[in-house]
This record gives structure tokens, C-alpha cells and sequence, in this order.
């Protein structure tokens, strides 16, 4: 992969995770083109004729709901804040699994970092 | 305690949570008038004297800001999912204590806990 295709695929990436955390606080217009372009994966020319706008504006929307998503991650800090906490967990993870306790009680500890780990889901 | 005292303080801890969890995206307005009612614990005269409008105005500035971060919260739940991370943190310690390890292999999952409870401090 080139490095060009790499950086646009993390970049994809890390808006997707910004979209999870911060969609509820998106207006309707800033949600709609985000998700045809990072998670349709849409082209600028499709979405202008979907949309009835001309390329440059679907371009300008999108930058604009991108930097939005930033601005609350430089606020609020939860997608940093889940990737500590989801490392925490790994690290305890590795940490009972070394202990080499009985299979009940290893289980037991386990299913308790899961609940941690999952507690968005509850 | 009456009652009533007793709901204005579980309210008053309710705001101060909020208030930690969604400072950030505060106007510079509503976090001034919500610290001067919840954490300085001002009256609304006093905060109406300091800031030269009328008491009608200052509780309207404060009902107001209490709204913004209660739909922080609809639409974010942070004090929610925060507290339920606490309680699986609980729990866990719990599970661990109950196992009657070797001190210092519990010490090392407790400490692992306590990362996961922290996160927001590293």
C-alpha cells in the first residue's frame, strides 16, 4: 500500500471513530454528508448530484463537519480517552491471564474487564 | 434533613457532575454564572449585585445552562456511562478480593483497576 492510500485510509478511519462519539451532537446537514463520504464512501461528484449542489460546496460541508468533529475531540477527548481505557484493559487482560488461575476464577475476573471494556453497550 | 433540602443537594451534585463532564462546551457566560450558583454557592442577589443585572436575569442564565448541559447529557450520557464504569470497576475489585491471592498479585490487579478508573486523569 502507498503511503498516500495508507494515510487516507487511517484518516477515514479516525473520522469514522470521531462520528460514533460525537454524531448526537451533529446538525442533520453535517451527519448526511458525512456518512455519504466516510461511510457510503461516495465520491464529491456523487454526492453534488444527490444533493443538488455543485462539487466545491459538498467539499466544503464536509471539511467544515470534519472540523467540527475535531473540535469536539480537542474539547471533550472520548475517542483518547476509549483508546486509553481499551488499553487498561488489555494490559489486565494480560495481567490475569499471567496469574494462571483456575479456568472458573480466570473466567470470573475476565467477564468483569469485558463488562468494562463494553460498558457503551449496556 | 428535610426533604426538600435533600433534593436541592442531590440536584446541586447532579449539576457540579455535569458541569465536569461538559465544562468544555460551555459558552464563557453560562459556565461564570453556573460556578457562581453551584460551586461558589452564591444567591442569585449576590450573583445579581456582582454582575449588575437584575436577580429575574440571573436565574433565567442559570436555568438556561442547566438545560444545555442536561441535553449534553441526553444526547452524550457521560455521567451515566461514567458511573457505571465505577460500578463494574466495584465489581471487579470485589471479584478479586474474593479470590484471597497472593498480596502481590492482587495488588497488581487492584492498581490495574484503578487504571481503568482513572483514565481521565492520565
Amino acid at each position: 500500500m502507498k503511503e498516500h492510500e495508507s494515510d487516507t485510509l487511517s484518516k477515514t478511519n479516525r473520522i469514522n471513530l470521531l462520528f460514533d462519539f460525537y454524531e448526537p451532537l451533529l446538525t442533520e446537514k453535517q451527519r448526511t454528508f458525512l456518512k455519504y463520504y466516510f461511510l457510503d464512501d461516495f465520491t464529491l461528484g456523487e454526492i453534488a448530484a444527490e444533493s443538488g449542489i455543485s462539487r466545491q460546496a459538498v467539499y466544503e460541508h464536509i471539511k467544515r463537519a470534519e472540523q467540527v468533529l475535531e473540535s469536539y475531540e480537542s474539547k471533550l477527548g472520548l475517542l483518547a480517552k476509549h483508546e486509553l481505557l481499551m488499553r487498561h484493559a488489555e494490559e489486565l487482560t494480560l495481567t490475569v491471564k499471567r496469574l494462571t488461575l483456575p479456568q472458573e476464577r480466570e473466567k470470573q475476573l475476565l467477564a468483569g474487564i469485558e463488562r468494562l471494556r463494553d460498558r457503551t453497550n449496556d
